[in-house]
């Protein structure tokens, strides 16, 4: 089996896309991180939803969580202040998830060495122009490893 | 809202199961990872999907995929003889990933500034006794946050 088999949909977003849309989407889906592209629909990196989290944090609140108290009460529209406006490029950290990439035509070995090499959870599998054809999760390349 | 009332089953296993059964748990619930409690049932760490991959590409395929053809053939054999036998505790790595743990009495931003310090996507949620009543997730916790 080819990479191109395994490949799955998965939500996408890009660098300049709005990062309300891109939360909002992490948490309808229920998905731990969205791929992103750059504007040119190549691949670029994963935003984890924790990620998003943290971006919704004060940074005083991180530091000692006994200060949540203070902004318990307007956190929902916290949320909403801190994401306006905002893109998914300004959600990412100076050090953004490296998106592991696959070609189409590569065996289920060579998916699982990169995914190995590269620890990130998440393969894109690319076609020839370099668009995303879909993505391998760790627990497609499992399941297909352990036949189940 | 409490930390207890987001909290969602989440598939635990624990340093001493069996680690192909914790690699099936994990492709046939389709899950990123799974919560990993110590042998009195206390929150230990997270097993991610992708380091079970990584457990079972050899090193010399990490480290140059070109030889992966080498493997592909034996690859469905090599997985069950690579995990029979083995524990969890066995696959995880040097340095796991800690489990971060919130009371189940914390609030929603209390649980957030958990997340964001250990930059864990879970949180196990523990009662009074320690015991994990459920897990949080960064999505979960953004679904709460959005009101989506």
């Amino acid at each position: 089996m080819r990479a191109r088999e395994m490949a799955e949909e998965y939500p996408v977003t890009s660098l300049d896309s709005d990062a309300f849309e891109a939360a909002r989407s992490l948490a309808t889906h229920r998905m731990p991180g969205l791929v992103v592209t750059d504007r040119n629909g190549r691949p670029h990196s994963v935003l984890g939803a924790s990620q998003v989290v943290r971006f919704l944090v004060p940074r005083y609140v991180q530091d000692d969580p006994s200060l949540a108290g203070v902004v318990d009460e307007q956190f929902a529209d916290r949320v909403a202040d801190k994401l306006t406006g905002r893109t998914v490029r300004d959600l990412l950290p100076d050090d953004p998830i490296e998106l592991a990439v696959a070609d189409a035509d590569d065996t289920v070995v060579e998916v699982a060495a990169v995914m190995a090499r590269t620890r990130c959870p998440l393969v894109a599998v690319i076609d020839h122009d370099k668009n995303i054809v879909g993505v391998i999760t760790a627990s497609r390349l499992l399941q297909r490893a352990l036949g189940c």
